[in-house]
């Protein structure tokens, strides 16, 4: 049998753009032993977002990057291995951010506990977990939907993008999708039942928006950045919402985006159509997590919330798989199964 | 005695860009006799707004234009000269919407009554008028704005500008005004007693904008476009308020803005400061004007809200002073005495 070591993933290079593989080393270091009140976790699945990009540092982000050398930061599924911990025992399932690694210390201030029967494992990194939550949370407590009306979801077939597409049918919402290529918009209108789906890569991407919302726009929930946003002006309804997911678009960005300058359109958009546009800081809402649990794990479990998963095997297999995000060659969530 | 006559000022052509004096035609048409119910009204002063280059047409607005041949529509404060309304007698000071011209016939639905003794008449017009309360919708009921932050106002030596940093100085926040030249930052610091003033004509504005807000932005109300708000970003706080109250520098527009886009920026900003950004329409807002007035008549008379005005003489200096809004040579609110 041969020792346990913990193999982290830290950040060799900053990139400038897509990641690299060769931003990324794998180092194998002692498993630690947990003190007075603290656990061991050995993580089982490892979520790879956005975030992870943003915190490599050159992001257009106003997150500070972690240092070159530190250990990736990121959201895992983990089994606790030991135990000096009064809430935690040897065998729960957590939630955690220990990150891009084997095992971890903690004193259970980041870890959630998971019932690993009541919904499969991955989805609570999914739409039971960050993802699902940065979702309903645009959703819920920022956006005051009708129900009703008419939700478009940008990078639909992502992991936000499909959670919230999802939570928007449950909550009757009719919702179109926005994705890339045909794969995605069939995977929107089939296994999703989104009530319309709409391909960006499209020649006819316009005239596809303009078939899909015959109703106009009531409600957006947007993860890209300024490509989509400046096609929805010419149908957005009167008091329109948006908010403002993400900026998938702009994290690997290296250079100021030509003109025209569509600023002007989207103000204009607001003063005369009365619109709102809103963002948020996730962790502001993690007292959430039980509200979105209560909701979505049963229609999970019963599959009327579905969502797709670009699963890869092993930690090794993260520094090439991760940069894949941002091609456009993922489709749902991107979780790494490490254990 | 000669017999009076009705002048009306026509849309004579539709403006590409900017308004000229060839745009309007001058008419004079009997002055009509009031029916059932209705009175005949004749305007003492005429307002001159942003609103009525946009209901010329051509500019990139929603709002549909006027016919050409169509008699300008525009907010004016009137003196009742006929009365067949239970209401409304002789003599009464009204603020009406009924154009330029120099009388107009009313059922009363439109008209306001105004307290001559309260206020300066063409006060009705401004900072009590339509101008004020597009000013105090926006601080009051579309932002919520923190008294004690940083309030920044752009276009803030124009009517609504004026009016809304006037109203946030009156309800507590530090106010920093945004204006063209020397003359206008002056206006700002010294006669509505702004507590910073920055001139974005000047070859260092941004080192001036950064300089007028250390503690960053709380709050803006915004009425220019794309060049004010392309500015704000880098000091804008956690969980600041945007409201878009105009977007003066669209309305003439004729051509795509130039590149860079500005949008990804300000989608950035969105996400990672948790901004709201909102526009509203003033019409919903109009059983609002009483508090207005409640909260700034008595202000107005004591003089702690002041306001700049560019008094024009007679109906026929219109077609001539109007073009003037849009080239920066005005401070304050426009009006025409034509009585």
């Amino acid at each position: 049998m041969t020792t346990p070591v913990n193999r982290q993933i830290l950040l060799a290079a900053r990139p400038h753009g897509d990641p690299k593989p060769t931003d990324f080393d794998i180092v194998a270091r002692p498993v630690p032993v947990p003190g007075d009140g603290q656990v061991l976790i050995r993580n089982l699945l490892v979520s790879m977002d956005p975030y992870n990009r943003i915190i490599m540092g050159n992001a257009n982000s106003d997150q500070p990057p972690i240092d070159i050398g530190d250990p990736m930061f990121g959201f895992t599924v983990a089994v606790v291995e030991q135990s000096n911990h009064p809430v935690f025992a040897v065998g729960d399932h957590v939630a955690s951010m220990s990150g891009w690694q084997d095992y971890a210390l903690s004193d259970g201030s980041d870890l959630r506990s998971i019932d690993p029967t009541a919904a499969p494992l991955s989805a609570n990194l999914g739409v039971l977990g960050m993802t699902g939550l940065t979702a309903w949370v645009g959703l819920t407590k920022i956006i005051d939907p009708k129900p009703g009306g008419t939700l478009v979801v940008t990078a639909a077939a992502g992991a936000v993008g499909s959670a919230a597409a999802q939570i928007g049918k449950l909550r009757g919402h009719r919702v179109v999708g926005i994705a890339g290529g045909p794969a995605k918009t069939r995977h929107l209108r089939e296994d999703l039942g989104l009530d319309a789906a709409v391909d960006y890569k499209a020649a006819d991407f316009t005239a596809q928006l303009a078939r899909a919302v015959p109703d106009g726009i009531d409600t957006v929930y947007e993860n890209v950045g300024a490509t989509m946003v400046a096609a929805l002006p010419p149908h957005l309804n009167m008091k329109a919402q948006i908010v403002v997911g993400g900026v998938m678009e702009a994290i690997t960005a290296t250079t100021a985006a030509p003109g025209p300058d569509r600023l002007p359109d989207l103000q204009r958009a607001v003063l005369y159509r009365d619109l709102t546009i809103r963002g948020f800081s996730v962790p502001d809402y993690f007292d959430c997590y039980d509200a979105l649990r209560a909701e979505l794990a049963p229609a999970v479990a019963a599959g009327t919330v579905r969502y797709a998963e670009h699963v890869v095997e092993g930690l090794e297999a993260i520094p090439t798989a991760f940069p894949d995000m941002f091609h456009g060659r993922v489709m749902g969530k991107m979780i790494a199964k490490i254990a």
